[in-house]
């Protein structure tokens, strides 16, 4: 079988592994106080174009927006969300288990993402409240680049977000487990700069763009910094050789390796997007990214599962289900070549 | 000013400081632990026809569902509920500060209540979701008697409620801060018995009924009651003078007090419901307690509010919006004439 | 029996109660937003000499310093207090409950007190701890007047105390569940304004000394004071009909009754203490309030037991044990003087 | 500078390396549902002698910690053990984040280890408490094996711990985080047999015995196996490519390299001691394991640490201080000769 269920199928680039296994035997402190970290991070400052941001390294998603959001909000405040964002939807209830309230926004356009207006409605609904107080204050957001639907905020809908959240004094958070397809995929609209300068903290994923896991959080709001590695500690994402994180980010962010990745899987996934679109299968999301969610039949869904792997993603209707068609750096252009035949044939 | 605006502006009945006068200078142990909550826990028992149920004590409602709710769920689980339920929308997240997740239920009917059958779905779907490790896993039911809307859970809803809950071994907690008005408003079908019989735990109002203050928990099934009290005292829940609330609970289960007053409550309710159906003004909910949604235009609004003060509740159209008209254990007679008789002019 | 083994065995002073009753019908807002909370944080205001303060109401003191302590900490952040603090002993890990780590001090002079010295040694060698991310971070300071062991903190400790945590930019919490009997235990030196003037935040206790119930908190530092209702409200410690706190506290702080109160249970404690040394019986702890901690002979206690009612507090040696002889504004001059009589004759 | 200053300065075993190498390409589920964690929880299960119990592999020390804890305790329980124990201090109030206190025992022997007798009489001192409502209940006890003093509990220890939880029917959860060292100090006393057989969960820790990173939880009471992995993910401790843990713990549990690696380091550490003893340097703790804890003057800490690196552990006296010296699975055995000599010339 071949799988394109996730992006998370395989390990690493080999480079990241030869990386790893070429600096197995120095000696290095704990706790991500090393050189390799330190290196990563000035990398990733410099691609940010942020000189003052702290970088720190964590092992996965949910325990970085756990970690995150929690440092940033105070007892009485949730944060504003995607409905189908993955805090809300796909971590168990870690925000809720660190105190705060997931405020779900409805997915008006349907495509995974949020708008300002949304986010300032919410905000002036809260505050002309007589009774307020007996309700969940809004204390910051979060939204997924790309998200969970595979779509990708534009540059002008990051700048819209960034002031409506300064408007309100409320932190912006990117969640960027995909952050690298998105940039891809923005078909060079957007840059980490872009990213960087549009929000106050937000971290380049690393465990679903190539890397064996780690994902580098970026804190560009100086209000934001204090103790963070105190919260890393408490949560338990403080790694105890945290230079298996900068080796890996570091050679990341060499050479421009975590881009090249991040283009293959969009290129991939671009090929197959045209496959299904010359043979007249409809998409669920208009995605540039490495998530393709078309709408097959029932018949089309057995053809391709004897060989492929997708997941389920929605019923449509009586006949058709969308899926997920995930490819990811590691995928082979041969298995995307076998699939487009095999969909040129449905 | 004249005010209908809630049940709880007022103090309490005069029996009730009246029992406080007489008992004053007692000398009781702390905490609950004295002989008037004795008694008073006896009374409830009986009343319930429940031999063996726990009946604690506690001040208020947020209090009283966070230490109920926190003492029931695992750390990953979380609570179904209506979407207006009083926990999802005006308890600044007290549940999630004590780490679980509200999980709304849509409200079908648009009457405050939910189903059997929407618990049913709910858990099904949990289940049947293969990466269910990843979402919060449903762990008890919340229902409120009278709900939020005024409505009550008749007696059939309630046994399907808690034969379904029972199949899918969840707890079932009625909040009752308005418990008294839901039974009289019930016209006859419900008792303390009947509220006793299907669930495992639920609580008899008292603030909000004629007492200072003060919610009876009556723990029923009795997985739920170990240590009950160690979380009461966590919580800031247990009342140093705890023979307060059992010195009030007494008086009110004396010679049927608690149920004289909600039936007040419930009939100077219903003759106001009857002049608003004369009169041609419709409902936004058909409430047999002591809330009332009558739709009013804005010069009906306007006429009436130099006299008395409501509560907004929502917009219905351009014209006219929903107000709630609340009567309490208080609230006179007279009062009530005046408002029939102007409503009757509008 | 006669009971001396707390200042909570009875209700209130006669003129609270008369107060609830002759309000008792006044139709008011609930959660504190009331003419009664008005008008009593204004006479609080006024007595600690504070126009700007913040003041607030809650029911009892394991909700108060759950609410104020959380409130006031970062998540990862610990709250230094005497090791045999109340909420270090005797809250069932409410502070811990709510995600924090109670930092205990040792109490060096055995008097339940800590110093400001101490608090210093414990922030500078977390502050000289190169691991110390991995710690727990000393955030504020909590002190308990009068304390556990009915011993009062004077001006000039008082005074140190708060030069220490301003230098370490700590904030400083009283606990003044006791606060009268200190006050009126302190020979003069001590009113509310020295308290104001010396901490961030404390709060005036209404449980132990003639309310019903109730604790006043005041806020003088600003910094403390955004959104502090939220917390209340998340934590169920916003009374419903928060005038009732309103009420008591504004009877308390008229004419003095207050103060009257404190002294009343002070002077019989006086009394009694004058006993005791009279028949050569030591005291564990040199305390000037309403708590005193006589050392006895199991005969001595036997002897006294058919009659009196104390509370056990530490074994002192093979013969002996320490107990807790405790007074308030509702002990009877009479039984006093029984007790005083009975003494001498041990 | 050749670096003794703790066990995990360098990155993993070749074979390790080698292992996740080998199966870089191969395409699996995610979060631990995969052919290796399967393989490596059987190989795991098989050396344990517990055919039935739930292995989970997990990324660290203080997210397990915190995983397991919380997983077991109700809300108002707290969790026994050393005062200097890890989550005790050096975990950032991890536990106390997720709502528990932890309750420290005095380090008697000074050694960092509990005694079963020091467990019964904080229990029984607990259960004997009238008003033990108002403080935290002891609800289960970790212990560390080998403890932070490098030393081990013995088997009549263990089994003196596991008859006393017992018997209090308190779930004992041991610490492995060097367990590999424990069992190779313990002279042949200790297999993964008896430490399954003496607890309720434990660990086997990877990260500082020769993995890059990785925890293998070994839950072998069933009614603590409940939803583990609901409890994993909320804690943001499920590993999306879970299977690199697998393939870590299956490589060290194939051919006995976990064992080998662990003797390696005992072996090193046992020639240092050797050397100490001939040179009459006294050692804080006679710890059997990879850690040793001599005392040294500031004159042979200078002369050494111009070429090693050690910790500084504590004052011991106006002279001297204990310092940690640290073995581990890569400890080249020409350091040890180099620091076994330049110890003979001290």
């Amino acid at each position: 079988m071949i799988r394109f269920d996730s992006d998370y199928t395989e390990g690493a680039h080999p480079r990241i592994l030869e990386a790893l296994k070429r600096t197995n035997f120095e000696q290095t402190n704990g706790y991500g106080d090393d050189v390799h970290c330190r290196r990563a991070a000035g990398l990733i400052r410099r691609e940010c174009g942020t000189p003052d941001a702290q970088v720190h390294f964590l092992v996965g998603g949910t325990q970085t927006n756990l970690t995150v959001i929690s440092s940033i909000l105070r007892p009485y405040q949730g944060v504003l969300c995607a409905c189908g964002g993955h805090i809300a939807c796909h971590e168990t209830g870690a925000v809720e288990a660190a105190g705060h309230k997931v405020l779900p926004l409805p997915d008006a356009e349907g495509d995974g993402k949020i708008t300002a207006a949304q986010v300032r409605e919410a905000v002036e609904r809260h505050m002309s409240d007589v009774t307020r107080e007996h309700t969940v204050q809004p204390g910051m957001v979060y939204i997924s680049q790309s998200s969970e639907c595979g779509t990708v905020y534009g540059k002008r809908e990051l700048e819209e977000m960034r002031e409506t959240c300064r408007e309100f004094a409320l932190p912006l958070f990117i969640d960027g487990a995909r952050l690298g397809y998105a940039l891809a995929g923005s078909g060079g609209e957007l840059t980490l700069r872009e990213i960087a300068e549009n929000c106050d903290v937000f971290y380049v994923g690393g465990t679903k763009v190539g890397l064996l896991f780690g994902e580098a959080v970026v804190i560009t709001n100086p209000a934001l910094t204090r103790d963070f590695r105190y919260m890393m500690k408490q949560r338990g994402a403080m790694l105890a050789k945290g230079r298996l994180l900068g080796v890996q980010f570091e050679e990341a962010f060499s050479d421009g390796l975590y881009y090249e990745m991040s283009a293959h899987a969009v290129n991939e996934a671009a090929r197959i997007k045209q496959a299904l679109t010359r043979r007249g299968i409809p998409l669920l999301f208009d995605s540039p990214t490495n998530q393709l969610f078309p709408i097959l039949t029932r018949e089309q869904q057995e053809a391709l599962s004897c060989k492929y792997v997708f997941s389920f993603w929605q019923h449509v209707d009586e006949q058709r289900d969308a899926v997920r068609i995930c490819t990811s750096w590691a995928t082979p252009g041969e298995s995307v070549d076998e699939l487009i035949s095999d969909i040129s044939e449905l």
